[in-house]
C-alpha cells in the first residue's frame, strides 16, 4: 500500500482503513510524500468526505503524530474551551480567570490569529509586558499555584494538522467537515484537558454559514470527544455580527475588562456565562447549567473574575494594573467618532467584511511573518434589530492615520445593512450538541 | 482571480471560464503556481468533471502553450493517426508506410512507451542504424521527397500538457475523461495534421475497461476536433487480448513486416486496414471506406507498402535490408518454446499482465531513464475462442535468460484464462464515432 492506493481508494469514494490513514498523517507529519499527493487527497476528502470512523482515525493519527500535554499533575478536572473563531470574540479573556475563580483549573494553549483580527495570544500580548512563552513546567506549575494559564503552544502538537491546515489553506480544502473536526480536535486532544467545551459558530462570519452545517460540525466534533474518552459540549451560537463591540487587540483586552467589572453587558457577557457554565458543569463544579450560572454571575458581582485576570497577568510578567486603568493598554494615535446619515434598523452585517477592515487598519496579519498594532480597530455598540437615527453615534474607530480611518469608515459603512422595516435581533445561542443530542433553545 | 478562485469554482462543481482554464494552463506551462494546487484542481475536474465547452478550450489551450508545427509546405492532406494504447498495437510501422504508399502524406511524430511495452519510436530503433530525431527541416524534407516519416517530436510540443500529465500519473487522477481527451488533442492538434483517425481502445488493457467509456471518450475527441476545425474519425477496438501476436520491440518490427509482406493475416492486419481506410477517406484519396480499402490491399499484394517501408528506413539511416531478412533485426539470448498443458478453450488474458510480462523481460521501462533490450518479448498466436490441446505449441518466449523466462512463462500462463466451454471471439472493433455520430458493426 502506498500514498497513490489511499488517493485513489477515496477518490473511488471508499471508506479509508486506519491503517491508510496512519500512512497518510505520518508522511505528513515528517513531509515524506510531496504536497501535491496530500494535495490531491484533501481535494478527493473534500469531495467524497468521510465517514464518523474516518474523522475519528484521522483525528486520533494526528493528535498521535506528535506531543501531548500531559496534565495529570494538576488536581480537579481541567476543562478547556475552543472557539472556531469569528469577528469580537474575546470570550477566552473572560472565561479563563472567570472559571479558574469558580474553582475549575483552566490549562489554555492559544494560537495566534492569522485571520482578520488577533488571536487570543495577540490580544494578551497587547498588555504591556505580558508573556505567552511559558516553559512546560512553569505553564503547569502557574495552573497549580493560581488556577489558569493561557499560553501558546509548548511542543510540537499534531504536527501532521499543521502540514495539513496549511495545505488547506492554499488548495481550496478548507470547507471540509471532517478535516475541520479532526483539525480541532486533535488539537484539543492533544492538550491534554479532561473536558472540552466547544463554541460553534453559524452565520456570515463563521467557517459555518448555516445552522445546519454547525450542528453537524458540533456533532462530528462531540462524536470524536466520546470516542476518546473525553466529555464534550458544543454550543452553536451565532456570528451575524460580531459578539462583543470591540474589534482590535487592545480594545478587545479593554471590552473582556469592563465585563469582568460589570460594566458592560450584551451578548459578550451572555455567551461567556453560556460557554462557562457548561466549563463549570464538565468541571464538575456544579451540578446543572443554572447552579453554574449563578455561581458565575456571584463571582462576577464580587470581583472574583476580575482579580483573577489581574493574577494571571502578573504571573505571566505583565502589568496588572491594566484591569484597574485601560488607559495603561495601548492608546491609537487617531480616535474618530462615526455618526449615522440616516434613518434605519440594523437589519445586518457582513462579519467577514468587519473582520477584513479591522485586519487592513493593522489588527489582523496578512501573511504570517506580518507585526500587528494593538492599538488599533473599532467600537461598534450598534447590534442587529437596533433602530438608528441621523447623528446617532454609530461606530469609533481607532486607527494609525487618517487615510487607513478613511478607509475604514467607508468598509463599515458598506457592511452594515440599513433597512426601513424593523428587524428581529437574532438568538444568542441555537443548539447544545452533547453526545445525549441537540437541544435547541425553547 | 488567482488559482485559489479557479481551485474553488470546480470544487463547486461550476463550469470554469474560458479566463480561468487559460490562467492555470499557463501556470502549467510556465511552472508559475505550486504543483499542489494543479494537483488539488486536477482531482476536483477528476471528480467534477468538465463540459464539452470546458474540455475544448483546456485542449486549445494546452496546445498553445507551445510549439505547433507547420506543415503546410507538404502539398496534400496531411493525416494523422494515434492510439490510447495497448499490447501489440504495431499499426503504425503497418499505416504510416501503405498509406503513404496510397499518396496520402503521413508526417507523424511519435512518443516512447511509459507503459508495459516500448512505443513505437523504441520499436522503430530496434531497427540496426535507425534514426528518429530528424530537425524539423529534414523530417519536412523527407516527407516532401517520400510521403513519409515517424520521428519523436521537434520543439516543445503542448508544455502544459507534459506538466499536467506527469502530476496525473503521481496523484491518482489519470483515468478523468476530460483530462485524457484534452491530452492526447492538445498534442495532435499542435503535431499539426489536417485530420485525424483515433484508435480508442477497450477493454482488460485500455485506459477505458468499458465500452460506454471508451465511445464517450472518442466523442469528446472528436467534438474537440470538430470545434478545432479538424475533421477527426475514432474507431473503438478491442483491447481483450493483445492486438498482434508478437509483443516486444525488434518481436513487433517483424510482426509489421510480416504483415506488409502478405505473410500474416488476423486482427493485426484487419485493424490496420479498417484505420487505413479511415485515414485515406479523410485524406482525400478515396471516395468510400470501401474503396480505401481496397486500394490499400492491392498496396500491400503489389508489395508497394513493405516498399515504402523499406524507404522510409533508409531515409532514416536504418538498415533496410531487415524488410527481407528479418534475422537482421537483434536477436534474443534465450528462445524458449511453451507448450498447452491441458485441453480447453482461450476464454479470456489479462492483456495488462501480458504487458507487465513483456516489461519484466526488458521490452518496456518502469522508469523514464531504463533502457530497453529489443530482442526480448513473447510471440502468442492462440486468441480468444481457440481450443487447444495439451502438447500444443501455446507461446514462444524471447529473453535475456533462463531465469527471467521462467518467471515470464508463468506470468503468461497466468494471465490467460482457460475455459471447458467454447468461448466467444471477440468483435474486432466496437463502434466509429464521426461528428456525424456513432455507428456500431453490423
Amino acid at each position: 500500500m502506498n500514498m497513490i492506493d489511499v488517493i485513489t481508494d477515496k477518490k473511488l469514494g471508499k471508506e479509508l482503513t486506519q491503517e491508510e490513514i496512519e500512512l497518510f498523517v505520518d508522511a505528513a507529519a515528517h513531509s515524506s510524500v510531496p504536497d501535491y499527493q496530500l494535495a490531491a487527497l484533501l481535494m478527493a476528502i473534500r469531495l467524497n468526505g468521510m465517514t464518523a470512523r474516518e474523522t475519528t482515525a484521522l483525528t486520533l493519527a494526528m493528535q498521535n503524530s506528535g506531543d501531548t500535554v500531559d496534565l495529570s499533575s494538576i488536581p480537579g478536572i481541567k476543562v478547556d474551551k475552543h472557539s472556531t473563531g469569528g469577528v469580537g470574540d474575546t470570550t477566552t479573556l473572560i472565561l479563563a480567570p472567570l472559571v479558574a475563580a469558580c474553582g475549575v483549573p483552566v490549562a489554555k494553549m492559544s494560537g495566534r490569529g492569522l485571520g482578520h483580527t488577533g488571536g487570543t495570544l495577540d490580544k494578551l500580548e497587547s498588555i504591556p509586558g505580558m508573556s505567552v512563552a511559558l516553559s512546560g513546567e512553569a505553564f503547569l506549575e502557574q495552573v497549580k499555584r493560581i488556577g489558569v494559564a493561557v499560553i501558546g503552544q509548548t511542543g510540537m502538537l499534531a504536527p501532521a494538522d499543521k502540514t495539513l491546515y496549511a495545505l488547506r489553506d492554499v488548495t481550496a480544502t478548507v470547507d471540509s467537515l471532517p478535516l475541520i473536526a479532526s483539525s480541532i480536535m486533535s488539537k484539543k486532544l492533544a492538550a491534554g484537558s479532561d473536558a472540552i467545551v466547544l463554541d460553534v459558530k453559524t452565520g456570515s462570519g463563521a467557517i459555518m454559514h448555516t445552522l445546519d452545517g454547525a450542528i453537524e460540525l458540533a456533532r462530528a466534533m462531540v462524536d470524536i470527544g466520546t470516542l476518546a474518552g473525553k466529555p464534550v459540549t458544543a454550543i452553536v451560537t451565532g456570528m451575524e455580527q460580531p459578539l462583543g463591540t470591540h474589534v482590535g487587540n487592545a480594545l478587545e483586552v479593554k471590552d473582556a475588562i469592563d465585563v469582568l467589572a460589570g460594566r458592560t453587558k450584551g451578548d459578550l457577557l451572555d455567551v461567556s456565562l453560556l460557554l462557562g457554565a457548561h466549563m463549570l458543569v464538565l468541571g464538575g463544579a456544579a451540578g446543572t447549567v443554572e447552579e453554574a450560572h449563578g455561581k458565575l454571575v456571584r463571582a462576577l458581582e464580587s470581583g472574583a473574575g476580575l482579580e483573577k485576570f489581574a493574577e494571571m497577568i502578573r504571573a505571566q510578567g505583565g502589568n496588572p494594573a491594566v484591569t484597574e486603568d485601560i488607559t495603561l493598554l495601548p492608546q491609537a494615535n487617531v480616535v474618530r467618532p462615526v455618526f449615522v446619515r440616516k434613518h434605519g434598523f440594523i437589519a445586518g452585517m457582513d462579519t467577514t467584511a468587519l473582520g477584513i477592515a479591522a485586519q487592513a487598519m493593522g489588527a489582523g496579519r496578512q501573511r504570517k511573518e506580518d507585526s500587528l498594532d494593538y492599538s488599533v480597530g473599532f467600537v461598534l455598540p450598534v447590534r442587529i434589530g437596533d433602530e438608528v437615527f441621523p447623528g446617532d453615534p454609530f461606530f469609533t474607530l481607532y486607527a494609525r492615520n487618517e487615510d487607513e480611518a478613511d478607509r475604514a469608515e467607508e468598509a463599515i459603512r458598506s457592511a452594515i445593512v440599513l433597512s426601513e422595516e424593523a428587524a428581529v435581533r437574532p438568538p444568542l445561542w441555537y443548539a447544545q450538541v452533547t453526545r445525549d443530542g441537540v437541544i435547541k433553545p425553547s
